[in-house]
């Protein structure tokens, strides 16, 4: 159970509305007005507590659990004990996502802007929005319904986020528009002036970073994360797309919808990336080029080229994955055949 | 036109001024006192607007252009479509610069400090600072004039800021001296203690920090970035120098004048970097090393060495700039034969 | 002498009682209550002040420093400078941060809430705690005694923080227990969703973060560093770990006692790190690895398996010590041998 310190349970749900919830099927033998009252992991759900199996390297837990339901793929249902209340899906961990959402949905702050918070005179907050201590939202800032603003955190003059946002605490927002349900978590920058100098020998002259930042509905971004607003273009965060920790993005780059960026990525300035684009961990672009749909990059990649729509690459300077592979193999092969000799 | 929301366009600017603003040479055949209103990219700029021509690559964008002015080196000139202003320029880009800073000026927000902004009493502040809400100046601090300070940002005690710093929001400054026009993105760490301890099986022991940094004149830095203070020395950031975002700079190191840092580089402790170095991003340096000045050090670059004045390195390990590439070819095709082999 | 506008160094302390702090044994022929007044570099410190010798490479600035006391190791007493006061210890760089501790102890701030500060009022304090300007402490957050909270930061609701806990400017703690004498610098993250998706191509499923951050006693964690909650399980760093700034450490992840992790490292989601564990700088981990105690993981590597016990890897993809550096000097050999050939 999670500590009640931080989180609340839902529920009790019946299991014909879990099914609905994770858009499964009921398995047989079982009474679909069942109540559960909790997920928990294989090897530590009870009787009264949801699971799921989603790889088959936990079957072994998945034989012994004594969870009381289980989110499984059909192929795997005979493998299930003896009483075990199965939901069938072709995608367990998704469905399991779904019913973990249900037991713990979003805990709603009351709303209203509390003591300690700045509102400007000249912002709009629409219905139902929470403002916490210390945040502070600027001259002409406009938001929608329901949006959450953290403790400390700051949101600029004339920045617009569209319902169901949330801020973290002290994170900031300058010269950005956001869509619906963006999540921004803790320490966040988002909109400061991008890397612009024209450089000289005697000084760098600043150019001046006349763009926004859009972020469409559906965005994540994750703690720390720095996107810093177009150069006269925009910078553009795709819907759907999330972006974990200590991600940097420069001016002018624009994400497509649904790719998933993971932590301390860093991508230059005017890069173009297309949908459901992966990149592993501390990867590295260089400006101005163009990473197709569907493309994935290694972790610690470091990209100089333009990526093509599904390709894999991986390492620095990044290679095509079986290139990547073949290189790492030769070079390792020689270096022993040297010792050996 | 950049979004009136978050931008305000001064001028309009006769083309004689725009000239002076710029250090161009205005072309033949125009009126000098004609005006322009505004600056755009030679695909979108109008006859009122003015645009530039740096990169060759752009040139067809040029010729075309309906821009009513435009910053070029003397040797396109001949290229312009008709009609179209010239302002002739060995330095197009930092011409340009000039003048997008003349139509887009640094807004200046009214001077004072906000209500709900904390300013000890023992802190000095020099003619027409301006404290966003929530900001926090503590005791000792000394602010030269014109300084501003955003929401939620902390001025810790003792610290002294030059004339013309601009700090950005959540950014906290501990244990330093600022010169004159500096400027500090969001999120900004400056002057906690460095990584210094005395390792050991039982415990690490904490080596006190007891020296400052010291920021010179025109220095930016960027969103997130980290700077420790000095162990006993201090940590210095040279004149004019520009640090991207999420950069870390650990206790002692040296930064010469006019460095440009791209993002996510760390520099290890007491490293001193000579002046106009330039470090591509995510690039690492180990601790008590000697950087000479006009070096280069490529993207990802793992520099465990010294590195000359003007050389230029590449990869990890670090390497002369034409080794590494032979190195990346040789690797390459010595996987491409074992393929076909 | 340290800037008096930021340190202010305690003492004198006379050579007895140095020798006490320092756990270092007095050499002969000087008086055991001389006073003494600061420490310095051998090269800076006078006849009143106190210095060290760790590294050889320094020995030419021992034997002409004209500093009055100095902490070294016995072998290389002969070679002092008459007059120097020796305190003698097998280990001089942890002795000397003993004496340098206490001639700069922490500055214990008054104890208090200050204007400005927002404490739930079902928050509780323990005794003697300092609350600074702008600091916000959420509903039912609990602190221990001594602690201090710098301006600006946000302590989460329900958080618990042992005592003598110092939290430092504009970090934010959610979902996490701190144990005793934890030190978080500025703009720490702690407790934020983990980057947990059940992709797919229409949405990524966010998967509820229903763990938390364990943060055992002695922890440092540098500036800027973010650290997720756990999915389930929790995220936990063990007693006397100390993290660098720009540290990512994702949901799950498990360091044992006693770790050093360098600026910049990325550890990805249910890895597990034993104790003494050091990591360089820029280093990333995969997710679900297990990492021996007392493994040294070099800067940038790239680590995507186990590493044993003990063992120190290199590289990306990271490789024994032995095997990287063989690898690096046969491609730098076979490029070579080519450019001749």
């Amino acid at each position: 159970m999670a500590d009640p310190r931080f989180f609340a349970a839902a529920g009790p749900f019946a299991l014909s509305r879990l099914c609905e919830i994770a858009r499964a099927e009921l398995g047989g033998g079982v009474d679909p007005e069942a109540h559960f009252f909790d997920v928990a992991p294989l090897d530590r759900a009870g009787s009264r507590e949801v699971s799921f199996l989603d790889n088959r390297r936990y079957l072994e837990s998945f034989v012994r659990s004594e969870a009381g339901a289980c989110v499984v793929h059909r192929d795997l249902a005979v493998r299930a004990p003896d009483g075990m209340a199965l939901l069938l899906s072709t995608e367990p961990y998704r469905a399991y996502a779904r019913i973990a959402q249900a037991f713990y949905p979003d805990v709603v702050p009351e709303s209203g802007i509390a003591d300690g918070a700045f509102v400007h005179a000249t912002a709009r907050l629409g219905d139902d929005c929470s403002v916490e201590p210390g945040a502070v939202i600027g001259p002409g800032a406009e938001l929608g319904r329901r949006c959450r603003v953290g403790s400390n955190a700051v949101i600029g003059p004339g920045v617009v986020l569209g319902d169901d946002c949330r801020i973290g605490p002290c994170a900031s927002l300058l010269f950005c528009l956001l869509g619906n349900r963006v999540v921004i978590h803790a320490g966040v920058r988002i909109g400061q002036d991008g890397f612009g100098f024209a450089p000289g020998p005697e000084a760098h002259e600043k150019v001046p970073q006349l763009g926004r930042v859009l972020i469409e509905d559906d965005v994540e971004i994750g703690a720390n994360t720095t996107i810093d607003r177009g150069s006269g273009p925009d910078t553009v965060i795709g819907s759907g797309t999330k972006i974990d920790n200590l991600v940097q993005i420069a001016h002018n780059v624009q994400l497509g919808s649904g790719c998933i960026i993971v932590s301390q990525v860093g991508i230059s300035g005017s890069t173009k990336v297309g949908q459901l684009v992966m990149m592993g961990g501390q990867a590295g672009l260089t400006g101005h080029l163009k990473i197709g749909s569907g493309a994935r990059i290694g972790a610690q990649a470091g990209v100089m080229r333009d990526v093509d729509p599904g390709a894999t690459v991986m390492g620095s300077p990044a290679q095509p994955v079986k290139e990547y592979w073949r290189q790492v193999a030769m070079v390792s092969g020689l270096a022993k055949k040297r010792k050996g000799s």
